[in-house]
């Protein structure tokens, strides 16, 4: 998608690096990081220089390849999959994505192995891209239905976090159909939670949508009850990092409190995934899925910019105060009005997902 | 209650001048001021300097009482009046406050509304900080019954905004039963949302507690939902700026996200109030309260400590995005478990409020 105009993805490499843009740079600086170790690319992860479920999964995969580069071997391969894989617990693309790899792999020679990775690690992301835009059209045709029935009025949608193309290898997930539908023409506005503690909406959302001209507005995460009880938000969409094979969905932290408002007043609640984002293992997402708990420094600090551009850190709790930082909550399927996938819309339930693919064996 | 070991309440008065806490300069910084005219009250309750519906109320009174030393005519009077009903539209203790100040000194001479409106105004604040002391002791039987069967372990609760006696005149609404089981021996911890856009939960009630020893954490607004699914939380406690006479609470902005959660999880949901909140003229609590919209640089910027200990001021969004700042959200009665009240507690519905207060008659 657009930066000051050019095409970017938010992953790419060349023959003996990968480059990703540091997330936490944005939106008062652009700055790109090039791994060259699996180290690096596992401090990504975890730092959240690149952060959303399928965009964690990409960079797995390439910080796999980054791994065999060093050590081919097969207890390379197992201490790259174990070390990028405890980088971040709760998104399971990241599992998905090293599984993936790891199979493919195995059965191979060592000698062989890196290139294999680099070219598995390209497939995933080039398919993530192209799940991406099918669920951007899919969830277009749902937006451009919604705006039909505003009579020319703005069609409001509000949404939780960052799931655009920062969170993904390009278009977005959540973001996707906004794109596609602003760019098919259909008059939309977009309620753009700040989502503290880290600010992924204030910053990254926002940062987004600016660069693509969708008009926007940002609001504090506790505004959207109030919202949805005026009639000022139409729908609402948001991605997910994983996601049961009975429709819970589990997304950053908060999500579940604009779901029950959505419910409470009537406003469709749509979550939009690609399907490496299932987890087929798993059926109650609030019982089974491990939510990862970040340092209380994100809750008691917050970053900025000061009055002379530059970034600054400021405390906003008293000295000695403690925090608590959850990164995620699950919201039940119940809640959900339908999932947006990269092969259509489907109910948030088992048998509409086996029914959406077949396939799954878990 | 404590600051350091000494009793303060949140505004006091001697001859000439009326005295209040800086609030926008807590938890850094511990300021007072001095008001000694009608415009000074006027900027320090739209200014936010004080806030909390009880101490506005109390503050609208004084600042009555200090512009009829300045002209105590019916025109003066009127004027008076205007100016500090138009400062905050959403608190209705405001207009209680003033109400009661004109109707006392509409019938008097003009040489002696000063010296009665000050006195009415200390009576306001005496009845305000002996309301706050009876809630106090009515939610504390009800905490210290919740505790009860917890086996030893510490009761949960979990509190939005601030409404503690930094928000009343003294003790409190929903701190004041905390405060006095504290007190008491009940053996509590307080999840304490931050409350954005200003913070005054990881500013003001995270001082507050700190100042009372209360065991507490901070959390962001959007963690609380996460809470109550996984069994965290076992009552939930907030305040209210203004109530209907059917039990639909007005507060601060994402108090109705949170009685959601509650409701959702089984988890009881209590409103502390003094009387002086309820406004008997209004049923419909969405439709019919007016939610202030306050500017959205409160949204785009953030104040805090920087490393040196000095207040700084942040921008969180990137350059030239807008955002929207509604103040407050109505949470429906039939999200409230009970009221608790200065007479006691009662369900949140027009007959048990009759029931309560049988003198009210609008």
């Amino acid at each position: 998608m657009n930066i000051g105009g050019r095409h970017y993805r938010s992953i790419w490499r060349d023959d003996a690096r990968v480059f990703v843009i540091d997330q936490t740079k944005l939106p008062f600086g652009f700055e790109t990081r090039a791994l060259s170790t699996l180290d690096a690319a596992a401090v990504a992860i975890k730092d959240m220089i690149v952060r959303g479920a399928p965009l964690i999964g990409a960079t797995g995969a390439y910080g796999l390849a980054l791994a065999l580069r060093q050590d081919a071997s097969d207890a390379g391969l197992a201490h790259a999959y174990e070390t990028l894989l405890a980088t971040r617990p709760t998104a399971v693309n990241l599992r998905w994505a090293l599984d993936r790899l790891r199979e493919k792999l195995l059965p191979a020679a060592p000698s062989g192995r890196a290139d294999l990775a680099f070219a598995e690690a390209d497939a995933i992301a080039d398919e993530d891209a192209g799940c991406c835009e099918a669920i951007g059209e899919h969830g277009a045709a749902l937006l451009t239905e919604a705006a039909a029935r505003k009579d020319g009025a703005p069609l409001n949608i509000l949404t939780h976090c960052n799931a655009g193309w920062l969170a993904t290898v390009d278009w977005g997930t959540a973001l996707a159909p906004i794109y596609k539908a602003a760019r098919g023409g259909v008059s939309l506005h977009v309620w753009v939670d700040e989502t503290r503690p880290r600010n992924q909406g204030a910053s990254l959302t926002a940062y987004e949508l600016a660069g693509e001209n969708v008009p926007h507005t940002v609001i504090v995460d506790n505004a959207g009850g109030h919202l949805m009880q005026h009639g000022l938000v139409d729908l609402c969409i948001v991605g997910t990092d994983r996601t049961t094979r009975t429709g819970d969905v589990c997304n950053k932290i908060g999500t579940y409190l604009k779901a029950l408002a959505a419910h409470d007043n009537g406003v469709p609640f749509y979550v939009a995934l690609p399907s490496s984002t299932l987890d087929w293992r798993l059926a109650n997402g609030v019982t089974e899925i491990p939510i990862e708990e970040r340092d209380e420094s994100e809750v008691t600090f917050i970053s900025g910019s000061d009055d002379r551009g530059r970034t600054a850190r400021i405390r906003v709790t008293p000295e000695g105060t403690r925090a608590k930082n959850f990164g995620f909550d699950v919201t039940p399927a119940r809640y959900v009005t339908a999932l947006v996938t990269e092969r259509g819309v489907c109910a948030a339930s088992e048998p509409a997902l086996r029914q959406m693919f077949p396939e799954a064996t878990r």
